[in-house]
This record gives C-alpha cells, structure tokens and sequence, in this order.
C-alpha cells in the first residue's frame, strides 16, 4: 500500500538532509558535490530540486531545523520552570545538551565556520536566531526585575560565543569529554548568573 | 656594509614570516605551498628549512609570536594598574585591541579553525596560552578576595570565548565595525565582572 503523498513527500526530504549531514560530516562540506548526495539517497536529480535549490540550500535547512529544535527544547522547560534564576543557568544546560545530542550538526557547525561565504551566511542565520533568543530571555529576566538593566545582546553573544568554543574543544580538538563541557556550560552561566565581585552590587551601580 | 650575521639571520626570519602570512591570508592557509612562500621571499629553499620545518612551523610560530604581543601587552598595563575591577575589565579592552591591530593574524586565527588536525593543535598552543594567562589573572583576584571563589579556568574559557565569536563577526561577517566590537567586549567584562543578578551577592553564596 503506498504511503499517502504528504508522507511521502516528507520522507523524501528527510532523506535527502540525513544523507547530506552523513556526507558532510565524512567527506567535509566543501568535499561533498550535490551529485553525491543524490548517489547516496537513490533518487533521481530531479527529486533533490524538488526539495533544495543547492548544497548550500540543503545546509542552511538542517541548521535551521536545530535551531528550531534547541529554542523548542528550551521552551518546553520554561512552560514549567518559572523561577528566574533557575531558567537562566538552566535553559543553557538544555541548549548544549541538544548540541551534544546531534554530534553531526555540532560537527558541522564547528568546522565550517570561515571557509566560505555561502557558509557564513548559513551560520550567520543560524546563529541570529539563537541570539535573538537569548536575548529575548535576558530581557525577560531585566524586565521582571531579576537582572540588572544589562546589554541583553552583548550578553547573548557571550553566552553563544562560550558554547561555541567549547563545542570546538569537545567535538574537533576532543579535549574535554561531553560532561565536561556541560559542567562546564553550566557553571560559566551559573557564575554570570551570580556575578564575580563580592561587593554588594546596589553600591557600584 | 654587510649587516651584522645576528641581525641578518633575524631579518630573514621575520621576512619570510611576514611573506607567509600575507599569502595566507590572500589565498588561505590551505592553498599556500611552502614554494610559494619561499618564492614570495627571495631566498633559496635552504633559507627556509634553516629557519622552519614546514608550513605549520611557520602557522605555529606566528601564533606564538601574536601569544606573546597579546600577553605582553597586558603585562604592561598591569604593571601601572593596581585597582583589579579595572584590570578586569580594561585587560580585555587591551586583548581585544591588540587583535584588531592584527587584522592579518585575526583574519588567520577566525578562518582556520576545524579545518585539519595540524592547524587544530596550533591553534590550540596559541588559545591554551591565553586561556592559562586569563585563569592566572581570575586566581589571583579570588585570591587577593576581590572575586568570588569561581571556577577559573571555566571563566577564562568563556571570556576567550566571546572574543573569539565577536572577532568572526568582526573579521569575517563584517556585521559589525572594530568600534562595536570592542565596546561589546569591554561591557561584556562589566556585567560578568558586576553580576547580572540584583540580590544581594552574599546572600546567595
């Protein structure tokens, strides 16, 4: 019985972006022609551009579906987590543990960075839209009074930045093991969180 | 006059370390040969084994030179500088202004990344440098009792890392200017040095 054409559809896209991510991350994004990618999923030439206009289209949808993934996981726990403090250490442990969950887009994110500006832009998207977010949530806290009137952007990238480093030390440099890393994730935004000086902050602002 | 042969030997290294890196950045770190180098400088093949081992030695050595500058810099201004909530914040300011002074090394240093082993392990000769000095300079604030007993290491981690991902956007995306760059770096160092949480620090340790 033939599945109905939706399905289908769907699962023929699907297909297309796991054999793409599989060859990105075996051959590199750079090594990896639109051909090998339609050799590798069995359909024909006309199906990929059914689905993705280029390689570079194809990139910037799995990066765009984790994105969609992490900010998704993250609010799932702010539907049940309403204590400030707590949101903010903790929504990082989420987003890094998506990361850690899908080694093969983290692979991805972490290597191509700077080769091409195709890529970058598919980076830059991808990454925006994790900014925009953080700094929603730290405007949140600043809002509701929980975190001094701080520049919510300039926090969201250091936040991001952070993360991006690590994901590097864990995945290409493979320095720290997985757990590190979150450990590592959590405390950096615990102690954000809690502020490095011991004077009490109300007199230095 | 001939120079002196110390001199000489000098200049030679630094010539064929300058003629290096301006085609690394020209034409990527990847597609520059050795022959291209020594071609660039002038000097026989012999002259560049005299002083390198190969295109990594060269990569490695001008990390390690950039290492040097960055730190040294510092170094200077602490040496006039006794207030730590100042050294904090302004040491970043200096780091960040001694990349932006560098655009070629900045431009190698955001591009390079995750794209071979070799280039990984320079890479992370370079970054375990900073990363050390930025740990001993948290230590010693806890230690004087001016920051809170944090994990060290952890922060240096997180400040590299923000300066890292700000220079990408700098260099590479060109989505902001030097300007901006800077100023996000030094008021990111504010807020983690201030705190982002309102409460009353004591009470929460």
């Amino acid at each position: 019985m033939p599945l109905p054409a939706g399905k289908q559809k769907q699962e023929k896209r699907q297909r297309l972006l796991e054999c793409a991510l599989e060859l990105f991350v075996e051959k590199g994004y750079s090594n990896t022609p639109v051909s090998q990618i339609i050799a590798k999923s069995g359909y024909g030439i006309g199906t990929f551009y059914n689905y993705f206009q280029d390689k570079e289209d194809i990139l910037k949808t799995l990066l765009d579906e984790f994105a969609g993934q992490i900010i998704a996981s993250v609010n799932s726990y702010f539907s049940q987590e309403k204590d400030l403090y707590k949101r903010f250490t903790e929504s990082k442990r989420i987003v890094i543990e998506v990361f850690a969950q899908n080694r093969q887009l983290t692979e991805i994110y972490c290597r191509v960075a700077g080769t091409s500006d195709g890529i970058d832009q598919s980076l830059k998207q991808f990454e925006d839209k994790l900014i925009e977010f953080f700094t929603k949530n730290i405007e949140y806290g600043i809002q509701k009074g929980s975190l001094h009137a701080v520049p919510a952007a300039t926090i969201a990238h250091g936040i991001l930045g952070m993360q991006r480093y690590l994901l590097y030390k864990w995945i290409v440099l493979k320095e720290i093991s997985e757990e590190e890393m979150i450990t590592m994730v959590v405390s950096y935004n615990e102690a954000i969180a809690r502020g490095l000086e011991k004077k009490n902050l109300s007199t230095i602002q």
